[in-house]
């Protein structure tokens, strides 16, 4: 298996995280986003969205998503951890927290640093108004 | 147990597919989401978003967010219908799938009609220019 990844990523560094919990180690490829290796034919070849990460299950079958990467290994190591919660109460809340904390920050505090940081200004339309509006609603969100 | 709904939501209505699949019938409680009734005090002690759906298990105990209402009605149902998927590559393959749909399709596609339907324009700053923006973004996912 091997895991494409940008290390400074937050979906990365998510599934960083996750494995080290796990105690999971894995073989790792940087992929140079910043000079378009994610927009390669080759990349296509494994990726259906061209993002980070992308874990190669065997050449054939490929993951994207962080929590779907997440959610393999999971399933696939044995550990009483129960990242994704161990009863029905328990997964579901789980899955709950995360949708809440993902809709109401992460989402906007992505839109916020893409409209207005000018890191995407060459690839994408950004909208200042907008930038604003969703950096206010995500740093609201992360003080309550 | 008690369903609270609005049955035009989006939402609410990829729940109610998902217990028609299963076949589980529940009790539902129509909300008055146009006269505020999700922003009373009642729906707060129900509620930590409060939106729709909300499912009530008991008094003490509720969970938002369509997708945890599913993954918890899956797990306490007796059923072979492996909806969030049967094998760890399965389950990783509806979690990542759901996303990119999510992600790419269903959010774009909220917010264009947050910012250009002026259904939301008694209660937030709407945004036209993004709204036209993420409207083109859902359409060509959509398409493809």
């Amino acid at each position: 298996m091997k895991l494409y990844e940008v290390a400074a990523s937050p979906s990365c560094r998510r599934v960083n995280i996750f494995l080290k919990a796990l105690g999971v180690e894995v073989e790792r490829v940087t992929v140079n986003i910043r000079g378009g290796e994610n927009l390669s034919e080759a990349y296509r070849q494994m990726s259906v969205n061209l993002k980070v990460p992308l874990l190669e299950i065997d050449a054939e079958t490929h993951l994207c998503e962080s929590l779907a990467i997440c959610r393999y290994f999971d399933e696939i190591t044995t550990n009483h951890q129960y990242l994704f919660g161990q009863t029905a109460l328990e997964k579901a809340q789980v899955e709950m927290w995360n949708r809440i904390v993902e809709w109401q920050g992460l989402i906007p505090a992505f839109q916020a640093f893409r409209n207005l940081s000018g890191v995407y200004r060459d690839r994408e339309t950004c909208i200042n108004s907008w930038g604003k509006k969703v950096k206010s609603v995500s740093a609201n969100f992360c003080h309550c």
